[in-house]
């Protein structure tokens, strides 16, 4: 089970998180490429110190809304989005690059993630941004996601994701933050749950129904109070359950 | 002789100049990479017509100052204005490789330009964010400036680039356009100045003194009106004196 | 009749549209505040010489979207846009007052003016900026729009536009640009389609219907070739017909 | 005396400093106005604390850099910063407005402080952009600077500020940031310090002259641990010296 966390989300003068604490737990990093966080000396330092802790290096992109954090709902021409995409992808390979490694995969950002889940055009056009950069990335998203299926139909590897610490619809999808009950706080409880999503692939739904997600890696917050103590409660629990800790790209 | 021009310098809706008329006459394509000018789309298509008329791309890097067009001299820290430059030459890189070519050689843009040419600071600071990148990318920039320096002692290859449209002083410095005469608007002239450069390497400095410039590439303005001509009249004038035309990184 | 142009939306470097030219045909001038379009030293120079020739200055606020000229549709909290649309309003007010005079009216543009032509929150946020800046401010609109009604509730005055280059649905709703048709572009009838607004409050929508707008305001468009051009035949048109022209916060 | 603090320097999802806290304590706010931080939301708030506690607003004009925190000097030509200065004042003053109270006054913020100091071109044009605005706010900036005299020049108001935790040259400058003992941390020396600077006007220099400065306002830090103690304790100093702690724009 690879562990991934939303990383370099500083921008200049700005901190955001304890990406240092972070990369001693997780086993993929979704770097901010500077559209929604992230400026280019943040970027250079996660690489870096990711690339030191053989921590994978993603690109966690985003549409282009610094104020907004990549948290508002966009409605780019899937061409631009493309290229947005792609310029992200590059800006962020000179830096893993120049830290002694690569870009393996790609990870939408915020309101991006959440419409190219279910919107073909959207979710074409981040694929086609990995085509053209490098087919050999892969993208890590929602499973059963439009984001996957487009993926899969061009020959990119796909990988599932899923949240311990989020509510989930019958359906397979995350409960809006809006609503009472989408985010769980309780340590514990978020940690059972990555378990369970480790060891059996499922997760209790709001409805109590058991759904399936068979997530190849779980997303750990590292942005808020007790953020880091909760990702080393889960890794632990993960440990102690048996299950392998790992990245997704280093599977052969 | 190469042939460069500065060209990508779009941003959302606003154009500038006309990049199809002049990359059917230069041989090295200065593309702005998003912090002056140009964005990802632009950078897209400009990479996409380089790259099917044979035109060498550089990355035109800035500071980050769209306001100001990269035109203001900004006290960006070196280490910052390293990172800055490799995320600018990193996210044209995924336009170059997807157009099928690559990222050939990087000319630090406006203010960048004037700063780095007698700052020893920046200068090593555009030069390191080469370095890491890829040590075979060439720089292009003023003969005898800071950056050729600093672009030596680090085993990158430097070009030499001069203005035929521009006069200069006995020192081999531009004159600045505040002053009068700094800019010449006379195409005949011009043209005769691109040839004299071209077969003697030498100018005619402002104080009428012969200036050695020995330049490898003239840079050829696309964004003024008449600009496209001139150029055509640059053009035709080198191939009548026998002038060779091509890039500086074509040559073995 | 008001005739009213979107103006100043240059940005540094950049240029669009004949500002002085259109400023010599209209009577109201929509200015760009920052976000959108519209630098400091653009809102400066349009607001000087709309208060020299007498031009009404209004607000032409946006989504914060340099890089989509305000065009694409984005998600943003209600209490958020409302203080985007407030900073705009007096940043804009700022140059008014220094050139001698103040912001009258606040039309939003682009992909803001559609949403919250229809969306009742965003509209609300809208008017709520206004409210908050000075309830004597009004609001230039869509007839019968969202914007329309929330003004009324608020106590604003509202305005409708009316586009006489568009086509209609039967609807009273502006056919969208992505499909054949929405354009006009023969000059002798969008002046035709002009006048018959200006004289009968209708047009014939594009399903052959007389559809009432009873329009305050006609936009004349200042940003593509032949603009200028139109824009007098507009003006032409309407005197011809005896139509006053004058904008539609002088009358009292 | 006064004492004044950096607030509303926040963006988007990034935090900085307890406005909150510092608003119990100071009798001015300096509120960045979105250039170099602050977004629209951000400016609401703090002008919404402010005016229910009474603290007076000012204006943190500067440079338009979000990446550097207007830290970094720029060459901004003299026409071009002053409209900067006013789209900021603009935009806040709308807040301000909304919040029942007016901007008061206008401090520039960071390298523009610094260049303004000693540089007559940008301390003309910020004090231009205030005269534009309203001749009747004030100019908070060092005592003896250029700012200062153009402002006397321009029939402006201008007020001394000091800081108690930062180290004077015999001149009268700021210690640099990049010497040793420029910043002072000791809080029962920089509590000291601000009584002296209170009660005599005086503060000893690095070559341990008396150094004659006349404060009228002395800045206080929000953004660094323990800086609302070190505030709080710099208050405490002062009202156990018998110094009154007022705004210098109330004083008649």
């Amino acid at each position: 089970m690879d562990l991934n966390s939303d990383l370099g989300e500083g921008f200049g003068a700005w901190k955001m998180g304890d990406d240092d604490a972070m990369l001693d737990i997780v086993t993929s990093a979704n770097v901010a490429c500077g559209f929604h966080a992230g400026d280019p000396s943040v970027m250079r330092r996660v690489c870096e110190r990711a690339a030191e802790r053989g921590v994978v290096i993603g690109a966690h992109v985003a549409y282009r809304d610094l104020a907004g954090f990549g948290r508002r709902a966009m409605d780019v021409a899937p061409d631009d989005l493309a290229d947005d995409v792609l310029y992200q992808i590059g800006a962020l390979e000179a830096f893993a690059r120049a830290a002694g490694t690569r870009v393996r995969y790609v990870k939408p950002h915020g309101a991006l993630y959440n419409t190219a889940a279910v919107d073909a055009e959207q979710a074409a056009a981040v694929v086609e941004a990995i085509r053209r950069f490098d087919a050999g990335l892969a993208l890590l998203c929602p499973p059963g996601s439009e984001m996957a299926r487009k993926a899969t139909e061009a020959g990119i590897a796909s990988y599932a994701e899923a949240f311990a610490d989020r509510a989930y619809t019958a359906d397979g999808l995350l409960v809006s933050r809006k609503l009472p009950g989408a985010v769980l706080h309780d340590a514990g409880e978020v940690a059972g749950r990555a378990v369970t999503m480790a060891t059996t692939g499922t997760v209790v739904a709001q409805d109590g129904t058991d759904l399936k997600l068979d997530p190849d890696s779980l997303c750990v917050h590292g942005d808020t109070p007790g953020a880091v103590e909760l990702a080393e409660r889960i890794r632990q629990g993960l440990r102690d359950a048996g299950v392998h800790i790992g990245s997704f790209v280093e599977t052969p």
